[in-house]
């Protein structure tokens, strides 16, 4: 079985981005869209917005199951106030609900985390909770920087977050660290904001304590692990410079990547330096990179192929491709 | 002749960072400390500080030329206002010219520019035009966010910055887009900051026509480029998705990759994606991290050894050695 660990719903019904275009409307004007207000959508629409996008890519590609949650850049927590989040949030949840049941075999839920600038995280915890025991949800996107680029927020090993990661340990399931668009000219989202993002909180983590008062929190970093693998040196270095433990000893008990790399060299590298028990396939289809890749005539988030052309025991591919996913989702078992 | 364009000069005497402190001090009290407060510093005690540091790391790796600049997590442009900074910017760059001057044979000078938040990079032209007319040095180290990791100043590629780069093209220089320390919590200095910045410079060229409007414009982002070899395959998705030219043949005439990267895994994937030509030896020592890394019992950042332990013909790490660097900083060729 092939679990992609990283979808998300970029192709959902234009009825969605509807209501969150009235909801930002509305803000204007002080008023704060009830959900009741949301367009309906028919199981044909989720149907027809899936069948030509993710579901041929599924089975174009050879994989099986994608843990899908909603759209990263839309999650946009910095717009309006905390109310605005909870609604949007819940909508773009429900939508992967329905998305979920109406294709069991081929997507599991993860949710999107109602987050706001300096709201508590521990207010995200009822909708992780709901997603999870309600919608059978298996894991939370966690964004690190709720501002969109202003980084307001305190790192992800503060006791800001605590409350939230001890829903999380409750509930065991892992978090994805993903940061959503960015009002910030400097970064460009998926060009810059989210693998710096990904560095960033690999930092942070390795520079705390965190894993020592949550050892069995986990969290996976997505794109390859931003710049991580490339400069697995200079980690390692730190590390070390800092007196803090042996990067396998300590954080990569807690810490995973997923293999968003868009071109086999990345792809290699990963392999080469990230011991294979840290590493979950994911394709982030339909995603950043949506064109062919003119040197190779295939998909540049095609990452299936990249990982299948490397000389791995079926024993290392099997982690790559559904093992470990499913060890750091334990509740994928419940469901495939 | 191996010549290494990334050096700081992290180990000047106490007495520098005596007056900085001063400055610092003075700050509260609303007093700006004169240049002329500085403590002296003898040409015994700058040989001191170079000669079982750099210069004995320079005979025992084998290189022969430091491209020199102060220390860049000094730079720290948010500390205090405009004056501080051309202060203490002066302080550090009379250093360097000092280094220099002692030592013509191992080093050449890059410039730290008195940068400050909100103020105009064109007042740094005076600094730039004085150290390299007056000071002989080759280069700049230009920050990317004067206000220590709450990156509040336009893109690199906004208007805002064009008059300075008027003067790099008019002095025929390059920059190196490095920033200082971070004052935001969430971003380690050496561990996130920095490989942020790269990536986000990358990303930022990308999207524009800067080098359209600056043909000769040149730019060299430092540690291996952040995030962007090992992406690679991303940012030429993105540039195709964008409708933007080929990397190859835009971006790439303007924007060069130094090596400092600490284990040879990374090496190999900087030297298999970037083309040869847009590679230049650097090494950042005494720098980022100082250890022997225990898996090869050679210093993390002796860079030269991952280069050296390549395939490649000698033209191409000649380029990379000392052709590529000769072409980026052409007044390296008065010197050396």
């Amino acid at each position: 079985m092939i679990i992609d660990c990283h979808g998300h719903y970029t192709t959902a019904p234009a009825a969605l981005q509807k209501f969150r275009d009235e909801q930002v409307a509305g803000l204007k004007g002080g008023v704060d869209i009830p959900l009741s207000a949301q367009p309906s959508i028919s199981d044909d629409q989720i149907r027809d917005s899936l069948e030509n996008a993710q579901l041929k890519l599924q089975r174009a590609r050879g994989t099986d199951l994608t843990i899908f949650s909603p759209r990263a850049s839309a999650m946009a927590h910095h717009i309006g106030n905390e109310t605005t989040s909870q609604r949007w949030t819940q909508a773009c949840n429900d939508l992967i609900h329905r998305v979920c049941t109406l294709y069991p075999e081929n997507f599991v839920g993860v949710c999107q985390l109602p987050q706001s600038p300096g709201v508590a995280p521990v207010n995200s915890a009822a909708e992780l909770e709901r997603c999870v025991e309600e919608l059978g949800f298996i894991g939370c996107n966690l964004n690190p920087d709720p501002s969109g680029g202003h980084w307001t927020s305190p790192p992800l090993t503060d006791r800001h977050w605590y409350p939230l990661y001890e829903k999380m340990v409750e509930l065991d399931v892992p978090a994805m660290v993903h940061v959503s668009s960015s009002c910030n000219p400097n970064f460009h989202a998926t060009g810059a904001h989210y693998l710096n993002a990904d560095t960033t909180a690999f930092m942070q983590f390795l520079t705390s304590d965190l894993f020592k008062d949550f050892p069995t929190l986990r969290f996976i970093i997505p794109h390859g692990g931003g710049a991580v693998p490339y400069h697995w040196g200079r980690y390692r270095g730190l590390a070390q410079d800092l007196k803090r433990p042996l990067l396998g000893d300590y954080l990569l008990k807690n810490v995973f990547f997923d293999t968003c790399v868009y071109h086999l060299p990345g792809i290699e590298l990963l392999l080469k330096v990230i011991p294979v028990d840290n590493i979950i396939f994911g394709s982030e289809m339909v995603g950043a990179v949506r064109g062919i890749d003119p040197e190779t005539g295939h998909y540049f988030d095609d990452t299936k192929r990249y990982i299948d052309a490397l000389p791995l025991s079926e024993a290392d591919r099997r982690k790559i491709f559904e093992g470990n996913a499913r060890k750091v989702f334990p509740r994928l078992n419940g469901h495939a």
